[in-house]
């Protein structure tokens, strides 16, 4: 197994073209990354341990410093699709319960320290995992001749691994931030880092990218 | 993390109709599958203890004794592509070093046991791990009117769970069968049994599904 | 040709089940079709003669006295994108040098004759010219339990056509009500109305679908 | 209408970076290019009168000889398609009813003067309009890092058009060759033509084409 998780080695930072690199921060909202959250019961723990939204605030930080632009692909829902989807799988239905996302409300939000500023870009979002399926993320990199994502935020094994799952049948470079993200407690979390390690293009933290950028 | 694995709960087996019923099977290739393949060192094990090639030729001939379709997704490369395809990932670079699946070879061919037969349709290969973005599976399951979709196949966390998390993604319900698949090595396995519990419509074993299609 | 253009002669009108249908209304936007908008002169005496807004107006009155859901598919950009998409097409290119769909804006605003109501779900705006592609009209209509859609709206031959060949490509049967849309220019239309006789499952008229809704 | 139609203007033929560049060709099958092709009929004359087979022939010889990667989008349906499919349009029950494109037939098989050489990639069949639902077209470029398509083949209004469409909503530049291909009567043909207009980021010619690739 080791061999396998361990075989690709990939290291890709120091040739990617930053010209051509998109920061995309998936889900930054106030359900996931606040205390208030209705899920922080199950990721609050993970978030808080891996700094995630520090994380997220240096990514930031460092793009916008570096030029390069920096996509939310948020979560919504309305109050008439918790009424009327009708095949809801269990993350589904945990958001549905909950009232996850519910657009307009403060926990749809984005996060206070990761409020969009003048070099971020809001995705049309996403409605089950992935902006590729459900929102405008393919034509908007490529409108803007990206062809390398560097990957974070909510949650680890959920949403941010289907970004990176279509992102690499999309034909896109992908770098995953491992501490940039979390997933509903350890279990999911590592799963999440397992399957980055056999899909990501390269796994690297927010040093790594921080470190990158300035060059 | 227990709360929102068995969160769900979902138990749509009774509920769903037999005759939108499909029995899909990802990369039964002697590749995955039989001792000469090419990543038997990985999967091997766990696809011996798991008894996925038993369970997989259980589900097909219990599928065509209840007149459900089977669709088989396989996996191929062309030397070509083996040469020329320039942004490959840690599992990509795996599959390309070791000629996996490699068009018209014995690695790319079916299982012995796994031959299709009249009531299988071979769909166009998937290219990268999953079918809905380089393949004809949703048209395919459409012109059919297919709408749920009993999932198997190799391997568990790599080309199994991009073919669910699509097939969620295009409105289709998904039971995963969870003892006839496998990942390389058990943490890829048990990565995959974390995910299919938050995303699959429903997990079930072999012996569920050959119950249910006898009803 | 004529043979072609004849040969479908399908009439699945009365086939269909309305419990599993949905009305889709492209681009109800004043740019398109209010005199004051932006592309009036292009598009303006074609909607006049054909009487497209009136035939929506019906269209949607009708579909919510049958309980039949009405989506809007509707167009925006944002001066953001306006400055920085960097491969225009012709027709993407007269949009952004008129500022046409300008987020927040007047023209992006919908006919006053057809703001949503209690019957209208908005999906999220198309960024080329298929919700398909960019936006999440799939899931939206799998989640309802859709498989027939009664298409309408502007323009016939661009985004209204390629609804319609995106909703083909996905398995449903479109039905396109050819007095409810129009193009920019007589040749247009009949672009449009010559590829739908090929490939729309059927070409309806207002009347006929008013009619099939009281059923 | 003249003012939309000739709005675009674009002229983006000497600004493509050939190294980024593919030739794609649509369909180049014998049911559609020879005297006894089962629609031969409908496109016969404007196959002959526009020279789409010499002008194909010329386009796939000027590209080899220019480093340029030819790609075929074939078409085909299998007998237990034929049999099977049950939502068909009218374009499809043309084809099914006519067994068009019959998998291993001769009608589904290349043009004796366009057989595929060691320049030309063989894509997985589309099987309704377009290969980027139903094949493997977007992984195949982005894997070789073409970002611009000169698109030609048959016919001009379907599968021509809907590749076409799909190939801009993926964010590829694509140069459509207006007289290498054609479609089923000249009304189908012009519908074509007033779309490419619109669409395409430049509608070129043969000459155009060949002059281009010896710079």
């Amino acid at each position: 197994m080791e061999a396998i998780l361990n075989y690709g080695g990939l290291n890709i930072s120091d040739e990617i073209d930053l010209k051509k690199t998109a920061l995309i921060i998936v889900d930054p909202q106030n359900d996931f990354l606040s205390e208030e959250g209705v899920v922080w019961d199950l990721v609050g723990e993970g978030v808080k341990e891996t700094k995630v939204v520090e994380h997220l605030v240096e990514l930031k930080a460092a793009a916008k410093e570096a030029g390069i632009p920096v996509f939310y692909s948020p979560h919504y829902y309305s109050d008439e699709e918790f009424k009327s989807w009708s095949h809801l799988n269990p993350i589904d239905k945990l958001m549905f319960d909950r009232k996850m996302f519910r657009k307009g409300g403060w926990g749809a939000d984005f996060h206070p320290k990761l409020k969009p500023d003048d070099n971020t870009i809001v995705l049309s979002p996403h409605k089950a995992l992935s902006n590729f399926w459900t929102g405008d993320i393919g034509i908007q990199l490529r409108q803007r001749n990206v062809n390398t994502i560097i990957l974070a935020g909510m949650s680890a094994n959920l949403c941010v691994e289907s970004h990176l799952r279509d992102a690499i049948e999309s034909g896109f470079d992908v770098l995953v931030v491992k501490d940039a993200t979390t997933g509903p407690g350890p279990e999911a979390t590592q799963a999440a880092y397992t399957n980055y390690g056999l899909i990501a293009s390269e796994v690297v933290t927010t040093d790594d990218v921080v470190e990158r950028f300035k060059k």
